[in-house]
């Protein structure tokens, strides 16, 4: 969301990239180096808000999260990785508790049911992360969580979505990374999960609720998460990555 | 789908375009003059099949949708309208039937639940169309139906989704309509939704049995509605539109 963007952006100095994006779509971009560095360029973008249906909500869900990917690396052809830093809901099953650090291992839908031979593969439409080695390595520096994300258009879930997140075998369930990997598939650009947790979804609490109280706090989680990640994978020759 | 729309670019002997769309996209488009007209060039794209998830289906739901439409509008900076030709399911309760066509009025999404303030209304999407009075007389002429369509990720549904439904006061239900009016809104082009009912949504019949058995009929119903809603608008003057 918007406003978890704004202290990153403004702690790494980036500037507003004017341009990047078509005049018909409200996201935005930001960009500048990393800690100085000469040979790294970072790119944070965000879904800004809806002025469609004049809500003034942020955009959110699968379709502007798949769009701001495509566009953004449509235009940065040269992108060796994308990252999309969020929050989530976690599984007390699979050990998840509020404020908990997550990367993902792969994505995968569980609000595309499309009981049609092919089509219910597509609906799920998993996508294991493409740098395996390098996530693992990457969660024992971070001392974060491993674990599927499950996506879905709702914030909160039906007693199907449940069973579907479980076949998904998900650790956390979020409303955009599936989406996104579709669009780094398509531009094969490598795709990583940072999610931190702000809501059970396996427990008693309704997700809005406790989504809203742990907002804040999952967020300042995420600002210290993400410049570990940039120094780690920035430290890497781009073959290892 | 691909299969559906092959007969209707053959028949209009439209030419595939290359380079229409990135490579990184499966999409295909297609263009050319409608029975020899001068004034008026007409474009059909499809979203073509997945090849990232190995699937081979013909990609569907939400985000391919709103994709193709917001690519499509992006090269096409000229169109007029658009029109979202298809297949959907009908509520008997409103007095649909298997193989009746339905023009919409509005579209909605009845997946996107986030109980937030603000985002509830951005998670539905309702968006009326702009060009009521134009909707009504063509409906006249093409005698077919009225109503609102309401936009899900998954061809079958949940009571929650039924529940959601009713609340946006459904005729028919698809996976795309209300993304594409997305991609519109955002380059405010008119958009038309065109819907040939191939189940009953409040039937007792699976969704996906009854889909597969009227898929080939409603698809040649399709073919013939099309071409009198393009000799109807390509009749009017621009203003009129």
């Amino acid at each position: 969301m918007e406003a978890e963007a704004t202290p990153f952006v403004e702690h790494l100095k980036l500037v507003k990239l004017e341009g990047f994006f078509p005049d018909t779509v409200p996201f935005h971009a930001f960009s500048g180096s990393y800690n100085g560095s000469t040979t790294h360029k970072i790119t944070v973008v965000t879904n800004g808000k809806d002025h469609v249906y004049a809500t003034g909500a942020d955009n959110c869900g699968t379709v502007p999260a798949a769009m701001v990917a495509f566009l953004a690396l449509t235009k940065t052809t040269d992108a060796d990785l994308l990252i999309n830093a969020g929050t989530c809901g976690g599984f007390s099953a699979k050990g998840a508790a509020i404020g908990d650090v997550f990367l993902t291992t792969a994505v995968a839908h569980h609000d595309r049911r499309i009981p049609i031979p092919a089509f219910d593969a597509y609906g799920v439409g998993k996508l294991e992360t493409k740098m395996q080695s390098m996530t693992l390595q990457l969660a024992d520096v971070l001392q974060c969580k491993l674990g599927i994300c499950t996506t879905g258009n709702s914030l909160d879930k039906t007693d199907e979505d449940v069973k579907q997140m479980l076949a998904n075998d998900a650790s956390v369930k979020d409303m955009e990374a599936a989406a996104i990997a579709w669009s780094c598939a398509l531009h094969n650009v490598p795709f990583m999960g940072l999610k931190v947790v702000t809501d059970i979804v396996d427990g008693n609490q309704p997700t809005q609720d406790e989504f809203l109280e742990n907002l804040h706090a999952a967020s300042q989680s995420l600002q210290q998460a993400l410049p570990k990640v940039l120094d780690y994978v920035l430290g890497k020759e781009h073959g290892a990555l």
